[in-house]
């Protein structure tokens, strides 16, 4: 099946699709109601820039997606962060995660990233090792802080 | 003492005081050798936008620093992410971080950013004090994923 799977940049036109799958990883993530941010933001921030996405299509159908974007480790340099991947459950075991993880990996260079940087759920035993199996580090040592600007 | 100090933005002249206020902070994370981005590097993102800076002074002498860049919360819209934030320690417990902190939630506020987000190594029990007084959330079951592209 995933032979027929195409990766690519996502236009505009998906941002509608993207947002469906934020809220399928949400559910996954025990946040079912966690997303409230508007189709209109989504459309905004991509139209500036600040966010890239890629998208894993089946013939029309959107069935995976990273998003991600520029930042800065003042340790290192420029750096990309994933803030969100996912691939629908039935198309998972085949190759596809991998393969947008890898577009990443490529993007982050082509940007003349020095590192990419991601965070995952501390139960989520699945996702770190695939995300070992692609030689990275998993850091256990730092928590997030969260202000609430509302 | 704290009366004295002014907060302001950072100009592409404060960027070589910057650095070695990162350099302090690598040191006091634990991680004295880490910081090998250069100030070209710094520079460029600084012109380019990524990255905003304010900075503490005492008079002409840079003590303290906030580096800050814009983020995307696929969950719920435009947030600031909080790099790094230094306050020098001869110059602690003034209030001196206090202030440099709000700044940085009043800047994230003025861009219309719902969430400013942070990490927090686990063992610096003071700074999550700190935040903690800030009505901030402590998240302690993230991973960080990394992945060197060099």
């Amino acid at each position: 099946m995933e032979k027929n799977i195409i990766i690519r940049n996502a236009t505009k036109d998906d941002l509608n699709d993207i947002i469906g799958l934020v809220e399928e990883l949400a559910i996954f993530e025990k946040a079912p109601n966690a997303v409230t941010a508007s189709l209109e933001t989504y459309q905004e921030v991509f139209a500036s820039g600040l966010i890239s996405c890629h998208v894993a299509c089946d013939n029309d159908k959107v069935i995976g997606m990273t998003i991600f974007y520029d930042t800065f480790s003042t340790w290192k340099g420029r750096m990309m962060y994933l803030e969100d991947f996912y691939v629908k459950p039935e198309y998972r075991s085949g190759g596809i995660g991998s393969r947008l993880f890898d577009a990443v990996v490529q993007e982050a260079k082509n940007r003349k990233c020095i590192l990419l940087k991601w965070q995952v759920l501390d139960w989520n035993t699945e996702a770190i090792k695939f995300y070992k199996a692609k030689n990275a580090e998993i850091e256990t040592n730092w928590y997030n802080g969260k202000l609430w600007l509302n």
